[in-house]
């Protein structure tokens, strides 16, 4: 275990959660679903003080010349507040997973064996902007029993302070024990000593950008659960109804562009006859085209794409495409430069679609639907943690299951070996 | 992802490794159980070769002065290569994990939405001596579509050498990909660079001490799921039947010493009358006592145990004994010293099971039943990769559902957000 007196920044936080998680892994559903359902009318009632906090923040970023995309994650308004309040009494109405038999039997010998959800314990979430997390991910951890530490970034500290001050004060009059819901500071070094706390945290879920991540998986001695880079494809095929993929490449670019299930590379086999109406209709709703030469050919104004943009998470309205022999060039495409998040297929084909489904290794494949589809809300799990593009113990949208371990239970009568 | 040329050691396995993962990961059941089939076969029928080079091992170790628990470790006989055998045939017999899917849905707006079981792709398993785990991985990921990067210890070496070209001989003709199965070299360097081989391998699990544990934990970038360390307790409960506590409290010490389900750690309650008979019972089966100060009273010739002896996982035949006033001090004594692998208690209190199931936070608890049942084979999951102490992916016995993760098909229509 981790020696706390290493832990200047955040171990006295991680001692009340650990102390705070004993008491939660056995905590009746009653009890932590009357607290989430205060929290969502206290966030409520208390918003003013969350938009006050916030527009500090906004402030703040947007002299420090923080770009739009930044900007609109960070934003909060009376309806986002509402929304992550809805998300809270969601919540409620989800089943606890925690109690959960997920297997059992009575082995030959006359034990029984019981696969039992219990929660993970201490969970360390590191985000970047959007203070909407900071709710989400304590709702969640709380639901599923485990005691949060969220470490959000310097930037939407203002709105975080206020938002887990409102969570923190209904949990402990609703009876969660203190300690259920800590706030980190902001610091970079505050990260560094939530990586390497093991044995007082049980699982680091960073949820940012690439660099963010690529840090949490090289310094982290606390299990990672990877989430959020998605640089999806949307793969035309030559099957492909032509309304059809207008509606669902445009869907999955512009719908909203700073998330990370919205399409970045657009793939297109070479026989579809309606490439240039496609790139007109993107160019047509803002969007920037970097493209081979065959995309080049087919539309005025495409900028030479370059391996680079096959790379990028551009988060704006900017789209790579790429124009391919055929479907097994379109999965290498995918399997060269995808990040394993969200991989659409738009085609008639029964064979194509199979070929693509078997053929992509990713957390979503969606077939002739938007890759804004991977989503915790849209799947019905409720509001997520993050969407994991790792392949380890949970892949896709993090919902109160993945929030859980298990343990085995194992019930004799004096059973030897 | 990792650059090959900084591989020098495993480079080219872990390309074939996973250039076969791609084939393996839609190879058909059949294909892959007749391929299990026939290397049963061929390990029974070539068993020779096996034995003569795990006699070259066990000299060559017993002349290093290599101690008896790890011979007993690495030690085969024709029943042991049989046994292995038994369990590739044991794995034909269970369900195909590939494929299945978990939960499946048609969402509110008519999304199809399917969670479908797919091999995790390339496999790195870091153990030491015991061969026959060769065998049971190689045999466990190949079920499950997975190719397996085999890194054992240089003690058995000629051992594992043997093994794996009777192994991927056959998987051959039986069609199976060249790379599906491949023996690491033993040195020091090929586990560092197995555990920095991100984007080539997908998951490295370490089965060993404590030592290899903590080093590939600090070391990998590489997600892992830990295995394998067990210092296990029996707690005896003042409502304890005496001839239940002694047969389970003896079977768990004593039945194998070298494994991580054998209990180390003795707690009893203040109360239970026959501390004296018990402590006589395991000192007449051979096993020396280590105590405090109330079993050095109950029982002659119990040395003094010291912190060192709550932690350490003996692996011999040594108990250390420990009396506590109540169920509440047994469950922090096991908090604090325990590895989460398995917890046992002898008890007739309804209430007092409860407590210690519901305070216990390990892989396994274990009802009037022996430590020795956590066990992969023992739970019906057929041969296991190990047995997992970490809280994130899988706990407990690793058997192929564990060698898996999963794909999200959402299947629409156009449909658009």
């Amino acid at each position: 275990m981790s020696d706390v007196t290493d832990l200047p920044l955040i171990g006295a936080a991680a001692l009340r959660a650990r102390s705070a998680a004993r008491v939660l892994r056995t905590l009746p559903t009653d009890v932590k679903d009357a607290a989430l359902a205060a929290m969502a009318d206290a966030l409520v009632a208390r918003s003013d003080e969350v938009l006050a906090a916030n527009a500090a923040d906004i402030e703040a970023a947007a002299a420090a010349g923080t770009p739009d995309s930044i900007l609109d994650r960070l934003r909060l308004d009376a309806g986002r507040v509402a929304g992550v309040a809805a998300a809270l009494r969601e919540l409620v109405a989800l089943p606890d997973p925690v109690g959960d038999v997920v297997r059992g039997s009575r082995l030959p010998n006359g034990l029984q064996l019981r696969q039992v959800r219990v929660p993970l314990g201490v969970v360390g979430i590191v985000y970047e902007a959007r203070p909407n997390v900071t709710v989400d991910a304590a709702g969640l951890c709380l639901k599923s029993g485990n005691a949060a530490l969220l470490r959000g970034s310097a930037s939407a500290f203002r709105t975080n302070t206020a938002l887990v001050a409102i969570l923190t004060e209904t949990a402990e009059k609703s009876g969660l024990p203190a300690g259920s819901v800590e706030l980190l500071p902001a610091d970079r070094a505050s990260v560094g000593e939530l990586l390497n706390a093991r044995g007082l945290v049980d699982v680091v879920i960073p949820r940012g950008g690439a660099s963010l991540i690529e840090r949490v998986v090289r310094e982290s001695t606390v299990p990672v659960i990877e989430t959020g880079v998605g640089n999806c494809h949307v793969y035309v095929d030559a099957s492909a109804d032509a309304a059809m993929a207008e509606a669902i490449v445009l869907n999955s670019k512009t719908h909203r562009v700073s998330v990370c299930n919205s399409a970045e590379t657009l793939l297109v086999h070479r026989d579809v006859p309606f490439l240039p109406r496609l790139l007109g209709a993107l160019a047509g709703a803002g969007v920037a085209l970097h493209g081979d030469e065959s995309a080049r050919a087919a539309h005025e104004g495409v900028v030479p794409a370059t391996d680079e943009d096959w790379a990028t998470e551009y988060l704006s309205m900017d789209m790579a495409v790429r124009v391919v022999d055929d479907l097994p060039a379109a999965l290498e495409h995918i399997a060269r430069w995808g990040s394993g998040h969200s991989e659409a297929i738009v085609a008639d084909s029964a064979s194509a679609i199979a070929d693509f489904t078997a053929g992509v290794d990713a957390a979503a494949v969606l077939v002739n639907a938007s890759t804004r589809f991977t989503d915790g809300g849209e799947f019905g799990f409720g509001a997520e943690i993050g969407i994991s593009t790792q392949k380890l113990h949970a892949r896709g949208p993090l919902g109160l299951p993945e929030l859980t371990s298990t343990t085995y239970v194992v019930t004799g009568s004096g059973h030897t070996r």
